[in-house]
C-alpha cells in the first residue's frame, strides 16, 4: 500500500450552538493546520499515488471555500454544527470531488482512499478517513 | 470513518532488568509524548467523536499515575518491564476503562478504536491500539 | 545568560479594519500558539530563572482573557487591531505585570527581559521582546 | 496491536524523466525524513515490538546505500523514477530483509507489518506499507 | 522589540569541493526548510512589523532563483562552496533588497534586522543575521 | 552574524532537594532534546562557522557523560541540583572546552558564542548561552 501526504491550514471564525462545549459556544476561532493522505494499492504510470503538486493546488482551492471566514455562516455547519470532526469531513468530501476531475492518468489507481487530518491546537486534532 | 486525538505528556524515571537493553538497563528517565487518537464509524448527538476537553481531562487524570514517578515501583510493570510499548497499553487500558465510565451521549458511538502513541524521543516512538 | 520557556495556546476571532490586509478584513480567527521565553544573567536562589510550573500558571492566567473570545471586542485592540505582533505585546505586558507579583525569591534576578512569540500557522508569526 | 517506531534522514539529489513533473525534471535534491513504523499483534519475550536500538542500526544501514548520492545513478530507479513513494517502497523492501536476518528473539513476533514514510517537505510526504 | 517571522523551503541539489566535508563532496541534495525574521524596534503604521503575506511574497521570488537547481551551477556559490551558511547569507541579501523595494509604509520601521535560517535536516541548521 | 545548530537527545532521571519543586521531588526523568547554537561574525575557511558533522560528534560526546544516567549522582549538580538550567550550562561548558581542542582552521572564528537550549517537554525548555 503506497500513501501520499500534503499540508497546508486555513485560519477561521466560528461558535458553537451545543452547551456541551462550554466556552467554545462564544464566538472564537481557529487556525487548522489540514493534512491530507491519499492511500491506493499500486502506483499510476507517472511512478506516484498522485502528483503532489496537483494535489497540494486541489486542496488550497478546496481550502480557499473557507479560508478567512466564519464558519457559522457556512452551509455545510447549520446550526453552528462546524466541529472539527465536520470540517475535516467537509473538506475529504470536497477534495474527493476534485480529484475525480482529473485526467485518468492523474489520479489514484484502484480502491483509494482518503484521510484529512485537522490539527487546532499542539494538542488536538480531529480527522475523517474515506474511499475515494 | 472519524478521529479525534489529544496529546499530553508525563516525566518518569525507570531501569531495565533484561540484558537485551544494553545502556538502559541502568536508570534513566523519559519524557513520554503522549498521544491518543480515538476512531469512530459515526459521530455522537454532539457532531464529534468525543468531547475534546473531556477526552484530555480523562487523559490527564491516567497520566497523574505515572508523572513525576519511577515506573520501576509501579505494579503494573513487575520486574522491571515499562518499556514503552507496555507503557502505551497501560496507559490505552486505563483510558478506555475511564471512557466507559462517561455518560452514554459523551462516549463514542458505534465500534470505537483507540490508539495510545509515547514518543520517547525525537526519533523513536512505541504505541497500542485496541477496541473500545 | 539564563533562558526558561513555556508554552500554551489560545483560540480566539478577529478581523482587521486596515484594507492593507485584504481578505483578513473579514471576521476569521487564528490559534495562536504561544511560547514565552525570559532571560536572565543568573540563576535564583533555587537554580532556576523562574519556576516553569509558576510561569505556566501565569502565563494561563494571562491568556485565559483572550481565550474563546473575539479580539474586536477588546479593550486592548480598539479599531480592530489586533495584529499578531499587538498580541504578542498585550500578553508579554500582562505577563511581566503578573511576574512582578511573585515573592522576590520566585522571580527572575538580575536584568531580565521577557520574549512572548505567537505562531498564528505553521508559516507564520510574530514576536514582543521587552525588559521585565 | 503494538507498534514501534523510529527516525533518520538521508540527504539526496535526483531528477525526474517524465515530464508531468514540471520544474522537477531538473537536477534537484531533498532532505528525506524518514520515519519507519512497525506493528504486530504482540510483543517479543522482551517486552517489545523490536529493540528500538536494533531497528535503527538497520535503518541507518540500509539509508547508507542512499546517503550523499545521486538516486538518477541508482539500479533501484531505472530511468529517473526515483518519486518519493518509490524510495519508500525500496528502503521497506531492504528494511525488512534486513530485520530478517536478526536472531528470531530480537524479531516482531506474529504477522508484522512495516511502514516507511518519508517526509520531502514541511508539506509533502509519501509512504510504502508491506507485511514483513 | 518587535518580530515577524515567516517559512517557506526549497529543494536543491549541490556538492562540495572542500576535502574537509567528506561524503557531502559528493552529490547529493537538501530540502532546506526556511525560517525569515525580522526584528524592528517599533510597528509601522498598519500595527505590524511588515504585511505577513508581501514577506511570504517576497521571500518566494527569491527562493524562485534556487528552488529545483544544482548550487553546483549558481554564480553566487564559485567553487562548490553553497555551505548551509552561504545560502542564508544569500538569501537574506537578496531578501534584504527585495524588502526595500517596497513602499515606504509597508517596509519595517526604525533600524531593523534580518535573520535567515536554514534547516538542512532535522539535526542541523545554519544562519545569517544582518542589518536591513 | 553566523550561525551553526546541531540537536540530539538524552534520556536522565533525576529528583530535587528544593521543596519549591513540588512533585518534582521526587525521583522522575526527562527526555531532554538537546540544541546547540554557535554564533560567529565571520565563516572559517571552509565557507562554516565550524563544521556540523564535527560538532555533532563533539556534542555526542559531551552528551554520553549524562545519557542513560541519574544526575543525582552526578558530580556537578550537587545535592540534587539538576535543574534544566543548570543542566544547559554543563553542556555548554564542556562542549565549549571539546570545540577549543579542535584544530584552529575547524574552530569558529572571531569572538563566537554558544547556546545551548534543552527542551524537557513539548512546553517547556531552559537554555544557557556564554561565549566561547
Amino acid at each position: 500500500m503506497f500513501s501520499v501526504g500534503v499540508s497546508d491550514h486555513v485560519m477561521i471564525a466560528h461558535s458553537f450552538a451545543d452547551p456541551t462545549f462550554g466556552p467554545a459556544q462564544k464566538l472564537h476561532g481557529a487556525t487548522y493546520g489540514v493534512e491530507v493522505e491519499i492511500r491506493a494499492p499500486a502506483l499510476n504510470p507517472h511512478h506516484v499515488v498522485m502528483d503532489i503538486g496537483a494535489l497540494r493546488t486541489l486542496l488550497r482551492e478546496v481550502l480557499n471555500g473557507l479560508d478567512y471566514s466564519c464558519l457559522d455562516d457556512h452551509p455545510a455547519f447549520p446550526g453552528r454544527t462546524s466541529t472539527t470532526e465536520r470540517v475535516a469531513e467537509f473538506v475529504a468530501n470536497e477534495l474527493v470531488k476534485a480529484c475525480a476531475s482529473l485526467p485518468a492518468d492523474a489520479r489514484p489507481v484502484g480502491k483509494a482512499s482518503m484521510r484529512v487530518m485537522l490539527r487546532e491546537s499542539p494538542v488536538a486534532f480531529a480527522a475523517f478517513e474515506r474511499e475515494m
